[in-house]
C-alpha cells in the first residue's frame, strides 16, 4: 500500500473517550474497519474543495465522544484503524484514480474481516473503490446502495472520469450490473431526461426521496438493502452527501432544495451498519471549504460515519 | 405592453434539458404561461433588494433540468413564455405601480388561455397585478389564496401603497371581497391584534400554520382552495416567501421562525398547480442580496415556481 | 438587589402592539414575570460571547407583536418587568457568581408570586440562581426540567464552576437530588461513557430525543414534568439553547446535529408554561455573535420566551 | 421642528469619558453642533440600507472616548446636540424630501452659530439640505465641497430625485453656481462621459485622486477650500463615504477599488473642520448592513465625524 | 479557433457608455485588442475557482464607464472584440491545454495587429499561451514581465503542468530564455529556497516589492520593461493576482500579506499598456467563489484590465 | 516547566525547506529562541477568542518557506524550539496567571542565551510574563517597547488583571519604571483621558502613530529602542496585534481604523529583531474565530514573527 500517507492531522498518543484518541493508525493489530481517504476533487465538474475532507473530518474527531447515548452503545470495544490517505497527483487525474482502485484493491483482499470506509474526494472515487473491490474479488457480485440526489450516470465518454460518471462506469465497464445498483434519494429537477432513461433501460432501481417517506426513509432503505443483499455476494454503500437538503448541508456544493434531513440519513445509517452484507462504504463530496462557520456540514458527516459504525459495534454485540 | 423590457440574464438560443434551453422569449405563439418580473423593492417598509430577484431567478435556470424525477414528468411540452421585466422608474413608486397594473391587465387580456406568473419584487406588487387582472376582466369575481406569515392588511393611509398594505388596498379599493381572502401559513407574533381584528371584520379567512398541520399544509390548502373555487370567477395565488421558515429562507427578510418548510410549500404548490380555478400566480419578497453563499434561497424559490408548473403540466395531461 | 443595572437597550416609553413596548422597568407594580440578565460568558469552556444574549434578546423585541395568532392570545395583560442586568465582574468569576446567586435570592424572595425569567450567559448561571431559589425557600425540594444536548455533569473539581458542571454542582452540593432532574433533548455522541455514569448513579432520569419523539416531545416533556411535580414543591426550568439543531441554532457554540428542531422546542415551551409547579426558567448558551446575518438564533430565542409567556396567560385564563 | 424623532438608540443620563456620554439631546443650552440623521434610502438608484446608517452609527459611539489623543485635544468642552432623525414616509419619496428640507431649514435659522451635521441616508438627502440652507439664508452664495467617487450630477428628469443627481438638482435649480461646486477624489471608470461634459460645462471643479495625491489630499483639500471661501458666503460639504476604497469601506454599496484611504480622508477632515466657512456637512451613502462583521465601515464613518468635530474644537481653542 | 464558445454573460445589443456595451464579439471588424478566456483552475495546486473569472469578469462590466476620468481618455473607440471562452475538458487537463496553446497560435497568427488578453483561470495557462506565441512566431525571442508573489518555477516532473510550473515549463522547454523572464513583486516567505537557486541559475530577473517600491513599483516596472523590449522581440505580460495584498485581493487563494496595493498594480498597467512592445497580456488566479460579498476583487479585476486598455489608448493616441 | 503540554498541531518529523519542517520540538539542543504560548482570553474585557491563536499560529506555518527573500536570508540555520503551550484552567483566571508567570520565569532562567518569543492569548498574559522574567533576574532593569493602539493602563483595582490593565499592573508593581515604557502606534479615540493622565504622570513615553509616520514608523521604532537600550538592561517587546488598522487585521477584536499597516509593523519588526537588547517578544490579541476566510490575520501574525526573526538571523549573521 505504497500510496497511503500518514494525514496531517491524526490520532494523538493519548488514551479517552473521544473519538481522536479511539482511533487508532493502521498497525498489525486486526482492525474491525479500515478507513481512508482519497483527497480528489479536481474530477469534480463544478469547482470543488472536496479533496480537504479527508483532514477536515479527522479533526473534528475530538469534539465527539465514543459514547452513543441514544443507543447506550460504547464503540472504543470496536477497532478502527486509520490508513491515511492516498497520495494524488497534483494534475494527472487517471493516475489518481488509479491509485484509489489499487489501494482499495489491496485494503480489501489484506483486511478480508474488516469493512473498508473510504473518506473522498468528490464521486469519481467511488469508480475506483468498486472496481478495486472487483479486483480482489472477482468472482463475487456486487451490488451498490447509493443514497444520491443524482444518478451519476453521465456520460465517460463526454466528461472523462468525472464525478457525475462513476455508476456508470461501472455499468458500462461490467463490474456491476444495473439491477444491483439501488439509488434512494432522488428528487427533483436534477436528473435529466437521458440520464433516467439510461437508469431504467440497465434496471438501476430509483426510489425518489417522496416515495421513500411514505415507508419512512430508514425502513425503506432496510427493505431495498435486503432485497438487494439476495441478490449479490457483498453490498457496496456510497453515500453522497449531496442527497442532504441544502438547508442542512450547506457544505455540499450540489446539495439542493427537497434533500434528506439528517435524522433520515442518520437513522438509515443506523440499520445499514447493522447489516451483514455490507462490506464497504464511502462518503462522498463534501467540500469543508463551503461549510459555514459552525462547520455544521462535516459535524454531520462525522456524525453520519459514527451512525454506521453504532450500527456495525450493535451487529457486533447481537451474535 | 411597452413597459417590458428583455432581461439582462435570459434564454438561450441552444435547446437541451434545462431550464434556461425550455423557457423562451414571448412570440407570436400562444404559450401555457406568461412569466414576467416587477423588479421593485423600494415600496418596502424595511430595506429590500427584492428588485434584484428576477434576474437571480433567471440565473439558476441552469441548475435545474425540465424533468421532474417525483412525478415522472417532463415539463418542456408545457411553453413557459418569458416576457421580461416590466421598467420600473427610480423613484417614482406610484409610477411603478401603475406600470406594472398597466402591464398585467395587458397581459392577461391578451393571453386568455395562459396563466400568468408574476416575479417580484416585494409584496406591493400583488395589489397592482391583482388590479390589472380586475380591469382586464371587471365582471369576474376574483378570490386570492396567500401563503404568508403576515396579513398584510396594513393601513395605506399611514404607508402608502408600500409591502404591508396590498390585502388591505384590494378590499377597500372594492377590487376583492374580504371573504374571499385565504390565508395559509401565519403564525407567532407577527402580526399585531389591529390587523387581525380588521381581517376578521372582513371576513379574510386565516389558517394557522399550526392548525394547517394537523391535516397536513398541502391537503388544508387544497380544501381551502376548492372552498374558494366555488365562490369565485378566478384565483389570483400569492406566495410570500417569507412564509418559509428562516433557518430554510435566509435570503427573504422577513421571513421568522417557526415557519413552513420547504417541503410542505413544494407540495401545496404541486396540488395548487392542478387547479383549475388558479389563474395566476405571484412569488414576492425573496432579496437575492440576503442570501447565504450557497443561493439556497433562490434556488428553493426556482424549484418552488417549478413545481406549480409541474402541477399545470399534470392537470393539463390528465385532460 | 444592588447588582442590578439597566440595561442598555431596554423599553421605550412608548405605548404599543410589540414587545418592547409592552415590558416594562420592574416597579412597585406587582409582576407577574421578572426578568433578568446574567451577562457572563467566561466561565464557559470553549470561547464564547453569550454575554452579549441579554442585550441582543431585548433589542429584537420591537420585531415582535404581543399577539400570539396561532392560540388568539395577547400577552398584553400579563406584567413582565424588566429588572435590566446582574453586573459582572471583569475577571473575577467567583464574584459574578455571587451576584447571580444573591440577586435570584433577593428577587424571588421579593416576588414570590412572579415568575423568574434568567436570561443567560453561559450556562453557570443555572447552578448559582437554583443556589438563589434554594436559599429563599431553603424548605422546599427544588426539581429541575432540562432541555439539553448536553447532561452538564461535568467536575467542577477539575474545571471550577464552568458551564459543564451546573447539575452536578448542584447535586453534589446537596442542592438538588439527582432523581428531582429531568434532561430531555440528549442524543448523539455529546456525552463522554463517565458522565452518564454519573447520571446514572445519581438517578438524573435521561430522555433521549430519538424516545422522546416517539410519543411527540411536548407530550414527552409534559408527562415527565408532571412525574417531577408530584414529587418537588417547585420546578426550574432550564433551556440550553444547544437541545437545538445546528441547522436551527447555528449561533449556539455547542449546538450539534441531531438536535431538537424550533417547533418542538416551541410547543414544549407553550406547555412548560401553562404548568403551575413551574416558577422559574433560564435560558442560556446563545452567543449572538456567532449568529448569521439573519440573527435567526436570536428571533429563535425571543420566540421560545414568548411561547413560554403564551403558556402562562393561557394558564392564567383558565383560572 | 415637528418631524424630528428621538433616536431609538442615544445618550444615555451617565456622565463619562465616551462619546455616547458627552453628545447631549438638542436643548435649550445653546449647542456647538447640531446632529440630525435623514434615514432614507429607497431614493437610491441601487439596493441600499443607508436608511440604517443613523441608528448604527449612534450604536457604536460608545466604542470612542471624546480624548482625541493625536491632537491631544479633548472634545468635551464642544456641545454636540443630537436632534434626532427626521421622520420618513413609507413610500412618499418627495414628502420625506420636503421634510428634510424643511427641518434643514428650521435648523439653520434657529442654531445661527452651530455647524450642523446631517446623517444621511443616501446623497439625496443633500439637495434637500441645501435647499434649506438657502431658504434659511437665500442672500448668501453657498459653495459645495464635495469629497466623492462620482459627480452626481445625473439628470432629475429621468430618475426623479435620486442618489445620482443631487448636485445637478442645485445647479439647474439655481440653488448653487456649478463654479462653486468642488469634487475631490473622482477616480477611474465611474462617471459616465456625458456627466463629465455637465460637469465641465457648468464650471465644476472636478479634482481626481490621483491629481489630488501629488501634493497630498489634505493639503489639496485645502487649497480648494480657501479658493472656494473666498468665493461664497458659507461652504457646506458634503462627504460621500463612496470615496474611499473598496478595501477601506466594504459597508458603502458604490465604494470602488482606487478610492481614498483612511487617513486621507480623516486627515482632510480634521483641516476642514478648522474652516471658518464651513459651516454645514454630512455624511451619506453608508449602508450598515452590508458592513463587515467587525463594523469596520461604520467605525470609519464615526472616527471620520469626530476628526471633523475636532478641527472645529482646534478652531475654537485658536480664538 | 473551433475551441472558442460564446460566454454565458456578454455584450448586448445596445450602445452606450458603459464597457459592456463598448465590448463587442470578435467579427470582421478589425479589433485593436482580442479577449478570449481559458476557464480551468483544476491544474491548480490548491483547490481553485478561478475557471469562473472569464464569467465573472464580463458581468461586472456594467458597472464600468469607459471614460477614465483620471486621463480624461475615452476607451470607445479602442476596439475589443471578445471571442469567447476556450472550451475546456471536465478532466482531460492535458487537452484542455492545447486547446488554450492552439488557439491562442490561431489568434496570434490571425490578428497579428491586435493585442491579445487572456483572462484566466489558473496560472498554468501562461505556458500554454507563449508556446502558442512561439508556435505563432518561431523566429521571434519572447520575454515575460510577470507581476507575482511566487516564480513559479517549481517542477512539472513531480506535479505535472500546474499552477506553480509555468515559467519553468518555457525555460527547460526552449520557448523563453530565464534572462527575459522579469518578475516584479516577489516578498516575504512564499518561494522556497530550491525555486530561488534554480532562478538565480537561469538568470531570472527577481525584484521584490520592496526594492521596486524604492524607485516607486511603476517607475521600477518601466524600466525593467524597458531593459526587456531591447532584448526581444515581443513581450507576454503575466499578471498573477496574487501579486496583490491579501487586504486587497481577498478572492485570490494565494494572496499574502505584504503584497502589492492596487493603485501600485493600476499605474503599473497603466504604463505597461503605453509600451510598443507589449503585445499579450494574461490575467489569472481570481477565484470569484472566494471574493467578498462587494465583489471587490473582481471589481479590481475589471479596473486593472482596463488600465492596461487605457495605456493602450494613450499610446495609440500619441502617434 | 510542569505546566506546558504539547500543542495538538505541531511540527512534523519531516525535513524541508517550510516552516512547520524548520521548527522543532524543545529539547536538549540548545535553542536560539524559544516560543511558547499561553492560550487565555477570558481574561479579555470584551468577548474574545485570543485563546485560539497559538493553535492557529501553528496551523499556518505550512503555507511560509523559510527562506525570506527580500532579505535573501535562509531561516534554517536559527534554532527555533516550541516549547508547547501552558496548560490554562477553566475557570480560576489568577492561577491561569501564576503558570504563565512561574513558566516564564523558568524558560527564561533555562535558556539564558535564547530569545522568548509567546503567543497570546489576551493582554493580560504580558504582566505575567514580564513579572517572569523579573524575577529570574531581579537585578536587571526590565523596559518596555510597546506596539499598541491603547495604553493598557486601566486600573486593575476595578478590572482584576484583565486585557486593559497589564502595563498599570507593571508599574504599580514597582516591576518596571513608567519611564521605561514606550508606546507607539497610538492614535484616535481609544484611551480615555484619565488614562493619558496616568501615563504622562509616570512618564510612558506615548508616541502616536502620525507623529511615527513623519519620520518613517520603523525608524521612529528604532531611535525609540536605541534610547530605551541605554537605560535598561533588558528590553520585552510586546505587539499588541489591535495596533493594525481594523482593515488589514480583522481578526483582531479591538482594531480599529486609523491604524498601522502591515509593511510598517513588519519593517519595524525586521529592525527591532535585530536590535541586541530585546531579550523577549509576545504578540497578543489576535483571535482567529473572528478572522476572514482567507485567515488573513493569522496569516499576517505569522509573517509579523517572521521578520523578527529575520532581524534574528541577520543580526548574528553580522557577527
Amino acid at each position: 500500500m505504497k500510496h497511503l500517507q500518514q494525514p496531517e492531522w491524526s490520532w494523538r498518543d493519548s488514551e479517552g473517550d473521544f473519538v481522536h484518541q479511539w482511533v487508532k493508525p493502521l498497525s498489525d493489530k486486526s482492525p474491525n474497519m479500515v478507513l481512508y481517504g482519497a483527497p480528489i476533487s479536481r474530477s469534480s465538474i463544478s469547482v470543488s474543495g472536496a479533496s480537504l475532507y479527508p483532514l477536515e473530518f479527522r479533526k473534528l474527531w475530538k469534539g465527539f465522544a465514543t459514547y452513543n447515548l441514544d443507543e447506550d452503545v460504547d464503540l472504543s470495544s470496536y477497532l478502527v484503524a486509520d490508513a491515511g490517505d492516498i497520495a494524488m497527483h497534483t494534475t494527472d487525474i487517471l493516475l489518481s484514480h488509479q491509485r484509489i482502485e489499487e489501494t482499495t484493491r489491496e485494503l480489501v483482499a489484506k483486511y478480508t474481516d474488516a469493512t473498508t470506509c473510504l473518506i473522498g474526494g468528490d464521486h469519481s472515487v467511488t469508480a475506483c473503490a468498486v472496481r478495486g473491490v472487483n479486483k480482489a474479488f472477482p468472482a463475487e457480485r456486487i451490488g451498490i446502495l447509493q443514497l444520491d440526489t443524482h444518478l451519476d450516470v453521465r456520460d465517460p465518454a463526454e466528461l472523462g472520469p468525472a464525478n457525475g460518471t462513476p455508476i456508470r462506469q461501472l455499468i458500462d465497464g461490467g463490474i456491476v450490473r444495473g439491477e444491483d445498483v439501488v439509488n434512494i434519494g432522488l428528487h427533483g429537477y436534477f436528473n435529466a431526461a437521458p440520464l433516467v432513461a439510461y437508469a431504467k433501460e440497465h434496471g438501476i432501481r430509483m426510489v425518489t426521496l417522496r416515495k421513500a417517506r411514505e415507508l419512512g426513509v430508514a425502513q425503506c432503505v432496510m427493505n431495498d438493502l435486503a432485497l438487494l443483499a439476495e441478490k449479490v455476494d457483498r453490498v457496496y454503500v456510497t453515500i453522497d452527501m449531496d442527497v442532504l437538503d441544502i438547508a442542512v448541508a450547506p457544505g455540499v456544493p450540489a446539495s439542493t432544495p427537497g434533500g434528506m434531513n439528517a435524522e433520515e440519513l442518520f437513522t438509515s445509517l443506523l440499520l445499514i451498519g447493522q447489516h451483514e452484507s455490507v462490506r464497504h462504504i464511502d462518503f462522498v463530496c463534501l467540500d469543508p471549504s463551503r461549510d459555514v462557520a459552525t462547520s455544521a456540514t462535516v459535524k454531520t458527516g462525522v456524525y453520519a460515519w459514527l451512525e454506521f459504525v453504532t450500527g456495525r459495534v450493535i451487529s457486533q454485540r447481537g451474535k
